[in-house]
């Protein structure tokens, strides 16, 4: 089973990188861009063939180690 | 208008910050873990009502510079 997991900052913490990205594409002439913001993504496959096992063991995986909780948020979608 | 560009390493490209991420999860104890691949996301906000003419502009930001279409692949979606 696939499935895809998408990890952002949280709403008030600051993104530098993103920041950067942002200058960057103004300087390139992007006026209409407004806001970008940059997060991880991660696509992981598991040997489990129960749905909700599956999505127990992915929601272990991001706490344990993919994920910053304090400032981070994550979104876990099957492929 | 809200965009979501996941942006994913080709499928023969090596991954070696994905490799870690394995190892280190497969060190956790986690068995069932098959195989786990790390990307990019970015989530852009651009001033633009045409939903097509947004996305041209989402597509050239890619190609110019959040993608290495070398290596890389990219997917927009609609937030």
């Amino acid at each position: 089973m696939k499935f895809a997991v998408t990890v952002t900052l949280k709403k008030d913490v600051l993104d530098p990188q993103g920041k950067v990205v942002q200058d960057t594409l103004a300087n390139l002439g992007m006026k209409s861009l407004k806001n970008i913001r940059q997060g991880k993504f991660f696509e992981i496959e598991i040997e489990e063939r129960n749905q909700l096992k599956a999505e127990e063991l992915i929601n272990e995986m991001c706490k344990k180690l993919l994920v910053n909780l304090i400032i981070e948020d994550y979104k876990i979608n099957k492929l």
